[in-house]
């Protein structure tokens, strides 16, 4: 399946995240994170964060999605992403 | 169709980024929102949002999709979202 990561984590544990979240995904732009993963493999990143954030602070959404054949990403402004490998 | 956009934006900019966003979509978290809107109504976010974004600082990420059936949401740590209608 297809996952898109979004967070929000106090600055004392961002970095922590980013690294573990580059294991798995690409990085699309500061707090952002695409690509496909498996199920099991999704269930392995969100034990490695739920270690590392603060429930009361710090906030990930994870979307995923069976399909993405009609998606479509845009970016207005600057394009801030480091590897952009979207369909 | 349904869209999701986060956006990074210097703070100069962002209350008002947040003022239009709030016209069309749902806030989800800090910079996200996402919901049902048409093609049109779409074109008119982002003729706004275009108008005060500067393009070399800031950056708006939309992903759109024709259909959210397989679809899911998540949220790990504190649900600081406004707005919640996912599916």
């Amino acid at each position: 399946m297809f996952a898109i990561i979004v967070y929000d984590i106090n600055v004392d544990r961002v970095a922590k995240i980013l690294k573990i979240s580059r294991k798995y995904f690409n990085w699309v732009q500061n707090s952002v994170f695409e690509g496909e993963i498996t199920e099991a493999k999704l269930e392995k990143y969100k034990i490695e964060v739920k270690k590392i954030i603060n429930t009361e602070e710090d906030s990930i959404i994870i979307y995923t999605f069976r399909d993405m054949k009609y998606s479509h990403r845009e970016t207005l402004g600057k394009d801030k992403g480091g590897d952009n490998i979207f369909l």
